[in-house]
């Protein structure tokens, strides 16, 4: 069978998936544009195709609409935004995914933004670098009102982290919440807006969809405390980039932490702001996480190749969410 | 009686300290030049003051002679190394300190440090800011060896929220191991060599001492893996900053943060090093840990006042420290 490996570096830090689809005799091809492909790019590559190992590139029903030969495709991580779900489903297309792999890595990122957005750690840095001495009294976590939208596999790990810095204000809310974390992390569950009103610091946990998307803009803006801190590590296009820009600019909000942005690599306004702590979509960029995400697919693609059942398929409820928003 | 109050800002936070000196009826100033004092500027001030309430400005000898009414200085920390002991106690001047309220805004920011050094979250920070898409594949604290150089009140609490995030390899040394720590956290006791040639990142958490100056220079830190990572969030002048400087520049060291330096404000060269992360002396700058501080430092200095038993003074055994290096 022919795979094509989208998602670059594969391989590197770890030979082993490429062990494993040597070993099931599969014909493998890595990336020859050694970046993210764009949808025209993966369109004009993907027709020989019967398995695809993927990244975050868009499977959209243009895509798919070349794919003719495709049988599989086997996503590296948690999202699905890039995944034409119920389109993929018509064609006979079977898609799975690791939704576990990625969690500690995000949620250990994460918990780096939060310490840093609560003590300016990035702006002093930036600061220093240009000779400024300038101190920053700011709250330890045990002293802070801390919101959660989304409180899936990363955002309850994030919780689980947060219990050993004491006993911050946890204020949370997910389409279904999880009441087995209530008590054991003394988490209130409460609607979007009381967040936005009452967190020192927010932080984003939820897959992109239609009812996602902008679900941050000027409004919700507006209602946060003007020294609250905001993090994104889920996806871009949950925070409008451009009322995050112009609230920031303005001077309101303490910070902001922004790993995901709408169109990557980003190349917005936000990087003229010094308290806005930017990086490269690198939540998952952890020698652990890529090794066990890259193992995790290829076993996956090579479970199919065999005829296996399939460990990762993608659950009923994801292709219903699709539909809805 | 007469207080000096050196720290500034002070009282800003919670006025309740200010409170507690009225109601003493001490007749106390806030330092008029609203900086960290110098040797000189404090021996040109201290003459008529029976009482000090104390930052890390220093009271040698030539400001202890200056000194002629001072009975007691109440120092807001754990830092000792401002303070000649054993001149002070000649004269017959009691020193008191608080040397539990830091520890965890000092931890928690040292955790912050050790996530962002991790990833590079700095460097990519500072890039972006610049336009730079580069992504970094860094580690999680699970797959991390970290080592400990001091595992006092500060070191240990970073080790047990550490505790939070799986099952990093510890490598930990102290002149004074404590071994209800070991079995707790895993902790393996070895020299220092050890630690700098096996650990990946390195956290210092000792006092600054004649035997501590400069413990990390030139040598040590040839020994540490090329893409190690080394924080201290101390004392400035334990590590070499012109060795420092000297070996990152050559490309040695994955990076640095680094919170606290020998001459601060801190105007040296390792602010060229993008992969430097430097923060201006902000390890107790925490609302809670401020005001804490404030308070058992000013309470302190009430308790001389009364004639009361003090509650912080500072142990014999940091005395013979002093003498022996």
């Amino acid at each position: 069978m022919k795979v094509l490996i989208t998602s670059v570096p594969f391989g590197n830090i770890d030979s082993l998936p490429l062990e494993i689809l040597e070993s099931a005799g599969a014909d493998f091809t890595i990336n020859p544009l050694n970046k993210k492909l764009s949808e025209d790019e993966l369109a004009d590559l993907i027709g020989e195709y019967e398995i695809v190992i993927a990244g975050t590139e868009p499977y959209s029903k243009k895509v798919l609409e070349k794919a003719s030969n495709l049988k599989m495709i086997s996503r590296m991580g948690i999202g699905l935004d890039g995944v034409d779900l119920n389109e993929a489903k018509k064609r006979g297309i079977r898609v799975s995914y690791t939704p576990d792999a990625p969690a500690p890595s995000i949620a250990e990122l994460t918990l780096g933004f939060i310490i840093t957005l609560l003590r300016s750690v990035h702006q002093s840095n930036i600061e220093m670098h240009k000779g400024i001495w300038q101190r920053y009294i700011g709250r330890t976590i045990d002293e802070t009102s801390i919101g959660f939208i989304g409180v899936g596999r990363i955002g309850a790990k994030v919780i689980e982290m947060l219990s050993a810095f004491g006993d911050p204000k946890l204020l949370v809310n997910d389409i279904s919440p999880n009441h087995e974390l209530t008590k054991k992390y003394n988490l209130e569950w409460v609607d979007k807006e009381k967040i936005y009103r009452e967190s020192d610091l927010i932080s984003l946990h939820v897959p992109l969809t239609s009812k996602t998307k902008n679900m941050i803009s000027r409004d919700q803006l507006l209602m946060m405390k003007s020294d609250a801190s905001l993090i994104n590590t889920c996806r871009g296009g949950i925070i409008n980039e451009d009322d995050l820009y112009d609230v920031m600019k303005f001077g309101h909000l303490n910070g902001a932490a922004i790993d995901v942005f709408e169109n990557e690599p980003y190349a917005g306004k936000l990087i003229e702001l010094d308290n806005c702590l930017l990086t490269p979509h690198m939540g998952s960029m952890s020698n652990k996480c890529r090794s066990l995400m890259e193992i995790e697919s290829t076993k996956e693609a090579v479970r199919y190749i065999k005829g296996e059942t399939l460990k990762g398929e993608v659950p009923e409820i994801e292709y219903d969410i699709q539909k809805m928003f």
